[in-house]
């Protein structure tokens, strides 16, 4: 092992062990998500999921995502857009206690106006670029915080963030919906009509949210087809308002299987093939590149 | 005392003793919600809160509210809109331990399509139209579930509910845009802007929503304004989405103060007048009218 490469997200701490020439030895995954971390609390969590996976060397840390963020454990800040996704050579040295890592933690990408940023996701649409490099179109990242982004040159030119997915989580867990709406299950024909709903009336969204629980008392809607449906029409308000974006583009999908799916599906319904690829192959080989240029810069 | 009012939501129980000519003699307020009870629990819930209140003859309650709800005290059946707010004639008995007590649940009212249900707010209406006897028009009842519900002839003739009020509640308290939005707090002019974004750009609610969080982290949006922006932002929508029932209307709102305020704002920057009235008032009046009728029927 040469190097490791993290994924510190809010809620998620993902670590790769990694040779110079980009092979994984090992992966390790914890919750200890900057969400649950003191500012002092990151290095102990990084070297307690190592455990030991690290020798007497130092070892090269390149990490991405909220660990970089004013809350995280040392703000990496951002880049504006149109910027290339900022790489290696704009990465923070964080100072540790311990010899036994040298920690570099990549900036996220801001916009001014409409005022948006994103963190981890600039490192995937990096790594796919690093594998298409000469990709021009849009590349969508479904999520809690989906993000699509208009991609040129190799420059993100700009990005939109929608909160779809943290809704559908508060909405089919924490709101009324939660006694209508299953944990799982899915029905095709039912998210192709919710999201073509969705797109033609966004406005109506609170209104046929509640009547998914009305459908529930009154009609016996079964809680697998009112997940969907409620997927469907948060995704079909979504896609309306991303129209803008994926238009008469070409479209790539980097995220979640499931969700990726689910986008490509309601896209396709538009009459838009999407290019799907994996998200964590697209987060290391961001990390990977990174790595190389801290390494051609350190040498 | 001759007889005692009870509404009985998901969250909270109130009840009014009263003389039978609706004079008020007491009020109480309790947090023992249909949402916290089990279904044995509500007659001790209710005798608990009377305590000594209570002599020995036998009381009649007239209740509105969740406590009729499936997962409540004894099922109400709904009644079909349209319909007149379904009075004493239609209340389910419910035998009960304490002979001290003679209780009446009020039923709501469904509409089969689009799927829609209520229980509590026509009981409102009943009280608004008791007082109101020749009211044509709309009747917008804000809340965690806001209604519109169009009245003539003394009939709710259609409605249609919104979960605005409890996406405002889910987002600002439970998502990221928790950061970023104030407990409290009001800034008028944000909110006749966001409420007219919210109108003409309703797909675009969940981009929006994410730029409160950024336009924070970026230019130092003050956590008032947002929260003013993120209630102004989705009961735009819902104004979008609720155009047929006020547009031209006579409309009355019945609900929280601060909420109602709100609602008229943004209908007067539509040129709507609204009429505000007391939303305890109404429920009081509703359960009166149930009250006198039954009366009628026992004497």
């Amino acid at each position: 092992m040469d190097w490791i490469a993290v994924d510190w997200g809010t809620s998620h701490l993902r670590v790769w062990g990694m040779t110079r020439d980009g092979q994984v030895k090992f992966r390790k995954d914890s919750d200890a998500g900057m969400g649950t971390l003191d500012r002092d609390g990151f290095e102990p969590a990084l070297l307690d999921l190592l455990g030991d996976a690290l020798g007497d060397d130092t070892m090269p840390v390149i990490i991405c995502g909220m660990a970089g963020s004013r809350q995280g454990w040392s703000e990496a800040t951002y880049h504006s857009a149109p910027c290339a996704p900022p790489g290696a050579r704009f990465a923070t040295y964080v100072p540790t206690q311990s010899s036994n890592i040298s920690v570099h933690i990549l900036p996220g990408v801001k916009q001014d106006s409409p005022a948006d940023v994103m963190r981890g996701e600039e490192t995937q649409i990096a790594g796919f670029l690093a594998l298409n490099p000469k990709f021009d179109g849009v590349i969508c990242l479904p999520g809690t915080h989906t993000k699509w982004v208009h991609i040129s040159a190799n420059e993100i030119v700009s990005f939109r963030t929608f909160m779809t997915g943290e809704m559908f989580a508060l909405l089919s867990e924490q709101s009324v919906l939660r006694h209508s709406v299953d944990a799982d299950g899915w029905s095709a024909d039912a998210f192709e009509d919710a999201v073509a709903t969705g797109m033609s009336h966004p406005a109506e969204l609170a209104g046929r949210l509640f009547s998914l629980r009305a459908e529930g008392l009154l009609h016996d809607l079964d809680a697998q087809t009112a997940r969907t449906r409620l997927s469907g029409l948060l995704i079909g308000v979504e896609l309306a308002a991303a129209r803008p974006y994926w238009l008469g583009q070409h479209v790539a999908l980097i995220g979640d299987d499931e969700l990726c799916q689910a986008y490509a599906k309601a896209l396709g319904a538009q009459g838009l093939p999407v290019e799907r690829t994996d998200a964590d192959r697209m987060t290391l080989e961001g990390l990977k590149a990174a790595y190389t240029h801290i390494m051609e810069r350190l040498t």
